[in-house]
């Protein structure tokens, strides 16, 4: 356990020689497991930040088609139960948290059985578990492409920036934010995965009942690799700023769909990629 | 189709408009799905940047525990047979590219059902797939702890940095490197995934049957997190240094086992995490 109070149960204290000399403690960022449930059925484990739990588990379920409409959800609930038990895992104040999201009575099965065959995920990828190259299909939903003044979206990213917690702490910690097509701030989430952080968001729109967000723009700290894409897709969030690079899939999964994908961006700065 | 010639499979050439004026073309790294096969039977597939699959294939595997010994290798061959077939892949230009590595006769079978089963995994994550969080264990070698002056550490990034060719192209992909104890960089490699750049690095080794690697140091660009510390672990490498931060559970995995973890490496700073 930390020895000095931490700003948050995202940060850990923990002691560093700095350059071999002086001891010294330093703020790390979180990183413990996180089990996902569906009606106290366990699906998945994902790393994550503790925080925001019950928005990840939705948004993630969101993600992954198990949920395809936010009503469905009649509650989302921490559940522990997992503290270490007979499990031979190596490291300390291993929390064990879990998450268990309750659907409504008469909500459409999630397919949760074909969920745990075909992609016994993490968040942290959203091809994880896929089995076979085939199963890759993207089920999304079509999105209206919208328009914005690119001098707008250069300034997202230092919006965002400016509104992380977690980042002035430690130094390292990615961040999404989703934004109104004028530029003001909704929401952001921080997450050592950047999936993570995604999915925090878009699931604080699902537990909202705000869903689709078709009028708004998604903004992460890193690079647009193509499973971010797909998250804001199955939002049906058409435009997307990344303060990295875009990787080759997630350029075409994003021109092909009609999203304004703009990535580099910074004041002055952002390329907006076009179909080929 | 690249419409330019591009320097490397690993990086594409693709049209942008900087700040939405004139057209452009740029370059972005590569991310192509992978499918892992082991004696012909499919495994996993990854996301990843074309390059090294047979490096990525035999470290991914290594890593994971499917495959404990070097020895058991045979051969790992590229195959194909996955192109957009029935699959509703919304990109164009899919390669479908699969590996199959191939087990020697009276190889110790690995346990690839078990596999299957317990992480249809991706590279980019050391717990994908897991069910439970009971999963979670490490079933890990012991390592024996070397010291090295955090003075010679505190380089290896910069020498990391300058032997990446895809970085120079793009502006956006990792890298990992193995450097031995003096600080000589013996291999470096590129991927839009840190996991499988890690995996590329260690399966080199183990493709040249040089595992353990318990006298060097590897080197991430990125952020350490414990996913990385349990890959470099895994191979019995007694030392890792990041560019950016460690997370909470890198800290504790690498300090419990005896690992040194540098972090936020660079001229004149970094952090030795030291046992709690």
């Amino acid at each position: 356990m930390p020895t000095e109070p931490t700003v948050s149960p995202g940060v850990r204290s923990v002691p560093v020689r700095r350059r071999g000399e002086r001891l010294e403690r330093d703020l790390v960022v979180v990183e413990e497991p996180l089990e996902i449930r569906v009606d106290g059925k366990p699906l998945v484990v994902t790393m994550r930040t503790p925080g925001h739990d019950a928005e990840l588990a939705a948004g993630f379920l969101f993600g992954e088609g198990v949920l395809s409409d936010a009503d469905d959800v009649a509650s989302v609930r921490a559940e522990g139960g997992f503290r270490q038990r007979d499990t031979q895992i190596r490291v300390a104040n291993f929390s064990g948290d879990a998450v268990n999201v309750a659907l409504r009575e008469g909500a459409a099965k999630p397919n949760v059985t074909h969920a745990e065959r075909n992609f016994r995920a993490t968040a942290a990828c959203g091809v994880c578990g896929k089995t076979e190259i085939a199963d890759l299909d993207s089920d999304l939903p079509p999105i209206v492409p919208i328009e914005i003044d690119p001098r707008l979206l250069e300034t997202l990213p230092e919006t965002l920036r400016l509104s992380q917690e977690l980042f002035e702490a430690t130094g390292g910690i990615h961040a999404a934010g989703l934004f109104d097509r004028h530029g003001s701030l909704l929401c952001t989430r921080e997450d050592i995965g950047r999936h993570n952080a995604v999915d925090k968001v878009i699931g604080h729109f699902v537990l909202k009942k705000a869903v689709p967000l078709s009028d708004h723009i998604l903004v992460v700290s890193g690079r647009a690799g193509f499973e971010l894409v797909q998250k804001a897709l199955k939002a049906s969030i058409p435009a997307m700023v990344s303060v990295g690079a875009a990787s080759s899939l997630a350029v075409q999964m994003a021109t092909d769909a009609g999203m304004a994908l703009y990535s580099f961006a910074r004041p002055g700065h952002g390329n907006l990629h076009v179909k080929e």
